[in-house]
């Protein structure tokens, strides 16, 4: 598909300030992808970096006239291809739209715009003694709105919930560049449908966001972790079992299978041991932590964790945390280890958190099926794994072995009851499995809804659905 | 409008067993409508009462055929005329519906049919040491397929949220009789547009809810409660905006006004004082309920509070929130003695609770200019109020000032910022209301969804929005 935009850009030109629109090519190639793997973006005909609401509707109500197809980005930080460009798009970056309202402690709510940093928005409530719990991965960079856009979750969502949770309005902007509000200020309300959920993950293909009213909690106590070590999955499995169903709400339950252990103990925790079939790191800010963690260490203990490492202090807790965090810093290490092009995709599946130990112990089946190297990592709590495939992107066969990989997760995970995707999204990605996932019916109910919202296909097309 | 029913009737009952099928006068009259007021329901032409999803399946797709209406019922309990009865129509009641699934306590999940008595889900999670939270005030008689379609709230919801924040998935039957699934078994899941969500609360107009997966939470522990007694409206304001904002969170903060405070006393109730311009009712389900339930004590009293009693055991709690379930008998004998034929509505407005005070002193001016007695409680920390109306129903005067005032009542709660209706949902009742409240995109946007799903308008017809 080819559009020619060069009357849309010169009426852009003449509407919005002259540093709103980038066409220049370093520009172009800067905002033509997320950050998903086998993905192949367009070229952008051109960049908008809007600074106001109306500036979107310009935007939008203009690329209608002339029906060229609207990309939205945030950071692009997404891992499901839901913000790259079409060729000869208009790459709409909310990532100018960066205010915060007032911080209202009585009400615990916020108002905000979408470029806002997930981390200043938290900053901005911490000052009230409040917190935006949500903390995908990337928290520190992503944008409110694309964690709107996308419904982002992150590790404390097990105690706390996920981004759709704190979504009580939004501020939206329509394909044909009508605005709209859904939702409320109200912590309740049940005054027509729930558009409001509707935008929510719906990765940009119905509207665009151009605010939001977002609910807060009271700032979290601080929490004490411990580190558990098991000799097999199965026992990790039943401590995590154990943990949820002895009425336990812990902040945070991460799961670091064998591969992972191993990479993270040899890049130098020194409290994993590099021979561990699994490993627990479990949180609790329960307002008196340290008897919580008592409980859940005597649980793991009883799943048979043959070592398991209780935080008394805060900064005890920190060295456990830091083995999470050390994941990411550690696979790149092994990586950079590897010879030919080593490449890594992070996979999303959910299950029940019951199927757990046989969906990782699947997951190793299908590394040695393969011949691939895949790190299981993951919030366990609520059964949300992150299968990382390391590959060789020089080694066409060993492309085509993770590609397989891949595919097989996704159905293991089908199959046990979960989902292709927990909180990265469908975007260009798992397109093909939101069909296998959905049954018949349900897969029509949302090209209809597609249609309804964007009948002329021109918000981000190719994305989740196609009408 | 009328239908001509008899072939619809007909193959219905070749096609179902004879108890499902219903038509006698007495039956008609039964199911003609919720418990909404100001609202004259319509005549059905039958009542059908499938057991099963398929028999749902059956009588929609055979409705859809003969192009005869089909509304969907509970237990009737709704307060908003969501359920009545239109002219001609198939009522289809899922009350015999009542399957529960295995509780799932790994999972914290369990599977039901939407006719489901409330209370009977809650028994059965706490079994397992789990609980669904969610407790509209008719829990004890209605349904969980009535909850999800209106999503229905409740006390506790200002600690665990509403209804809707339990629904993993649901099986629903659309207006031509295809089934579909929404949603997940598991606790993330972001894989397509959240159709479970716009599903809930659609209060019967897009599809009919044939099966739910819900979320369980671990069970509450004991709370304790503080019954607070205020010199002023205004007092009782900052007591709760004082809660809020320290960062407290209570499992019930139950607003009694003035005239409220007197039925209430006046009934019996010994800790009650009839001078009360406002009463609090809070509660703590916290681990440790006593420390926490002192502080709010604290609060109170530093807010203004006259007086305030705080239990410390569960048979003085008992007493304490026995004054909250004492309002509808003490209304309903305070109406008993008055003249002519004495009515309430209740009214469900939600406003930020930071606009408490002044929404209920302006019930209160309402009241006196239109001559009424309103009894304004609710759940003052989600701002949630429910004034009740009494007026004679056989002074055309009175009633005419009863619609005014119940006019001016959501006039006054949108202008604070809020919705009108915060958990009793819009029906018949408040049509023209959500035009009021919804801008013209998204109620534009809502009539395209009706369209979607419900082409031939025949599901639910003239509730919540027609296309």
């Amino acid at each position: 598909m080819s559009f020619d935009s060069s009357q849309l850009l010169k009426e852009l030109r003449d509407r919005l300030p002259a540093d709103t629109l980038l066409t220049d090519p370093e520009a172009l190639a800067a905002h033509a992808r997320d950050a998903a793997p086998f993905s192949t973006p367009g070229v952008p005909a051109a960049v908008a970096l809007p600074r106001t609401a109306a500036q979107v509707e310009e935007v939008m109500r203009t690329a209608y006239t002339y029906g060229i197809p609207v990309v939205p980005q945030g950071a692009r930080t997404g891992l499901a291809g839901a913000a790259n460009a079409v060729d000869g798009c208009v790459v709409l970056s909310t990532i100018r739209m960066d205010q915060i309202g007032t911080v209202d402690p009585v009400n615990r709510l916020v108002r905000c715009e979408p470029g806002v940093i997930t981390k200043r928005l938290n900053d901005a409530a911490a000052e009230h003694g409040l917190a935006y719990p949500p903390d995908p991965a990337s928290w520190e960079t992503c944008t409110i709105g694309g964690n709107i856009a996308t419904g982002a979750g992150g590790i404390c969502c097990v105690k706390y919930g996920v981004t759709a949770d704190y979504v009580l309005g939004l501020d939206v902007v329509l394909p044909d560049g009508r605005r709209m509000r859904t939702g409320r200020d109200t912590a309740k309300g049940v005054a027509g449908y729930d558009l409001t959920r509707l935008f929510v993950g719906s990765e940009g293909t119905l509207g665009v966001i151009v605010g939001a009213t977002l609910a807060l909690r009271p700032a979290r106590p601080t929490p004490l972790a411990l580190l558990a070590q098991f000799p097999s999955l199965a026992a990790a499995g039943h401590a995590v079992a154990a943990i949820t169903a002895s009425g336990h709400l812990p902040s945070a339950v991460e799961l670091l299978d064998r591969a992972t252990s191993q990479a993270v103990a040899e890049y130098g925790h020194a409290l994993l041991r590099p021979d561990s079939a699994a490993t627990l790191i479990v949180e609790s800010d329960a307002p008196d932590p340290a008897p919580d963690l008592a409980a859940m260490k005597a649980l793991c203990e009883g799943a048979g964790a043959d070592q398991v490492v209780a935080a008394s202090t805060a900064e005890e807790s920190q060295k456990i945390i830091e083995a999470r965090r050390m994941v990411s810093p550690a696979l790149g290490a092994f990586a950079a280890a590897l010879s030919g092009q080593p490449t890594a995709f992070i996979e999303d599946v959910a299950v029940p958190p019951s199927e757990l130990p046989k969906f990782v112990g699947t997951i190793e089946d299908i590394a040695r099926c393969h011949r691939l190297r895949i790190f299981t990592l993951g919030h366990a709590g609520d059964g949300n794994l992150h299968p990382t495939v390391l590959f060789d992107e020089s080694d066409p066969d060993e492309v085509h072995r993770a590609r397989t990989a891949y595919d097989d997760i996704m159905a293991a995970g089908l199959a046990l009851g979960g989902t292709t995707t927990g909180e990265h999204g469908i975007g260009t990605l798992k397109r093909e499995w939101l069909g296998r996932e959905l049954d018949p019916v349900s897969l029509e109910v949302h090209r209809g809804i597609k249609r309804l919202f964007d009948p002329r296909q021109l918000l981000n097309p190719g994305k989740v659905v196609e009408a």
